[in-house]
């Protein structure tokens, strides 16, 4: 059995300055761009946990605030959440920083799933993940919570079965 | 008031060929690069729908099932499917080639939603949808059903307001 | 030997937004950018009629009229129009669209040819064309033509021999 | 009027390094990016000449020989051969290099044409041009007659006027 | 005069996955590929300290000692460590990572010096930096020397005038 | 022992359009791009040389003074200066071309150096370089002295046994 590892060991921190092609008509950062940046953190969070290659498995409901512009600093933070048997849970921060002023913002939130696979292709074990702070331990506690939402809107468990969901709409 | 359109009218389709920097160590397309091209697919057809800026304002949970190969063909599909006061939501089709089999599964499917602005950044009125075919009147009909999941995922309804949702998880 | 596949079959639709790196210093569209893309969608086609790889073998005259802009949203459709022993013609239109107003015109049309080569890079054997439409049938028509053409100017071909070129000029 | 240029005051020297995402399955470059990079060697040579924004107006036959392979060196070599009222022809001779062999081969030959424009875009006059070698003066001559085949296979001039071509299939 | 500004404020940390563009034909990261990151991540730290736009002015001596493999992860470091009247020294530590193996070394270490600018594009007033841990303090008092040998380095200083470093060749 | 080659085999030319990803805020070309296409053009004149990969050893001190604008033409020229055991010194030279006036200037001056590796990524003896021009001679003759200059900056050689740069400062 693989030796747990601690949540804080995958954090994974990742600046970018917004450039002229991650900008739409108006000069605000397209959501795609961010979309694909955040994969990256994500992954290379999750391939820090497990030690092996890690491959999107799914991508939870993002919403976008307020525009970012040209010339803004984002950064992302991701941290992995919980493991499961061969996925593993990953939160991701995006903080979106206005040079000029000085002010940094919290711009958007998500959880993205990835599946580890070792150099064949296959999945593999990954390691137990052990939460130390509040924060973590809380994410850790609703992981199952969000596993629920996400295996029945991908049509694999079906509702009447989402029991931890189902206390939320009651 | 804006004169209604029609669904089909917002139709956009975007083949790309999987390049070496768009795939990980597997040699398999990155979850992140395909969202950032399904966010591309589906702003062209929010734009086509609204003909003003269109900005991402949410995508609902994506999951990526079988790996895409570099060398592969990916065609993205998307269409509105339903319009409010100043946004729109979009379904986007995912469907992965593979040449010298000739085979083409469904990779992926999504819904993003989309905000109109004009040139000024204003959010702006939207034209009525027009649904025609069966599908698409299926599509328009559940499309306040995943809003209303959206704006609790998101934090601005309360479970036990999202009337719609309820019903299915009771 | 190979079975016959209908052009339809080969037909790509492939759709891209004008980001600024695809732009000159009057923000339009730079033709170099768009020669690229066309070669693309055309391999694409290819690809789909001969199921091996395709590389490109020849580009026909093209010439660039009016000037596409920054946020303008090209198509590109691309189809085979014949298939010779080794290698295909595809036919390239493209369309650029602007958003605010709607208006969407035909920007160039471009014949493309290429060789299909198997996994060890020789060239192999491709399967007959089948127009249908009556356009179809005239560019397949057309065809040989276009080849003597390509021949001579490439000094494959004397300009004596090139028959059915002799008659365009007398 | 504007003074007269040399010709070899347009020459540009363009290097580029065969990267993966520039190349197909098979480790060869793909034709399009190399049409790409022809582009934007040949608008700097016309730039270069008429001290003016210039943009492409028409690509002339160009046909692909020989595989370039992953890391081989591109070398482009653009210079104006003739100017017309507002516009340039521009001749483009491209070698591939290999690096472990040391060997060089002419790989490629083309003509672009561009027209150059001022800031606010509108079309301006260009500097004559001053052949002084002997192949320049001989592009310089022949310029005349790929000028009209270009306009007979734009369908702006009738074959039956091409009097410089009907005389080649005579 | 402007507020003084802790070092740590400027703290930059960017993470990169080493895609096939960024590698050579051994799938090592190209030196200018990691040289335009740095530059990157450590424009963002000298933004983030002075508020203003911050441009490169010099880059010292970086040496690049073990290859860094294709699918290996880059943590790049940044920190001001000592202000100027208008420009800024920023540190540069980067570590490569090897997910499977779990290791992480040091590759490299730079200095870059960067001057602000105004929106006009005038060179302006930059914050003193206070530095606070030993090692900010340590690279704050040899900032002048290392400032002294990129003069001479870049002919403004006569080497005969350079104090601080004639001592240590002494 | 390999044959000696004159240091013009080496030279490479690279012309560059500014395009705006390349620029930030101000519309000026960002140092971290300049400095990534100046290690392209160098490592292709080393490889020229040694007939071999040749990977970036060290970068020494570049100053950036003028900046370059959306739009110029940046032309890099590189050329072998000297080589050692399994090493080559590199110089580049830039100059930037503003299109409108037709002035160019040189921007940056720099040394880079390279390591020759076979195709396992071993180190590899180099051709001896000969230098014909005045210029060339006077750079090959100052080699060792920026290489010690180079050692001593990687902390391999101890001020001290810095014998040629002592003299300078002395």
């Amino acid at each position: 059995m693989l030796k747990a590892k601690k949540a804080k060991e995958s954090l994974v921190v990742m600046s970018e300055l917004v450039l002229p092609n991650d900008t739409n008509m108006l000069h605000n950062l397209m959501g795609g761009r961010l979309l694909h940046w955040m994969d990256i953190a994500a992954g290379i969070s999750a391939q820090r946990h497990c030690n092996n290659i890690a491959v999107t498995a799914s991508v939870d409901n993002v919403s976008f605030r307020n525009p970012v512009k040209l010339g803004d600093v984002i950064t992302i933070q991701a941290k992995v959440t919980r493991s499961f048997n061969t996925s593993m849970e990953v939160r991701i921060t995006v903080y979106a920083e206005n040079i000029p002023s000085g002010s940094k913002v919290k711009s958007n939130e998500a959880f993205y799933t990835f599946v580890a696979l070792n150099e064949n292709g296959v999945k593999t074990e990954v390691p137990e993940l052990i939460p130390e702070t509040a924060e973590e331990i809380a994410l850790f506690n609703t992981a199952m919570q969000r596993r629920e939402l996400r295996l029945v809107l991908a049509g694999k468990l079906k509702p009447s079965e989402a029991s931890s969901i189902k206390s939320i709409f009651n």
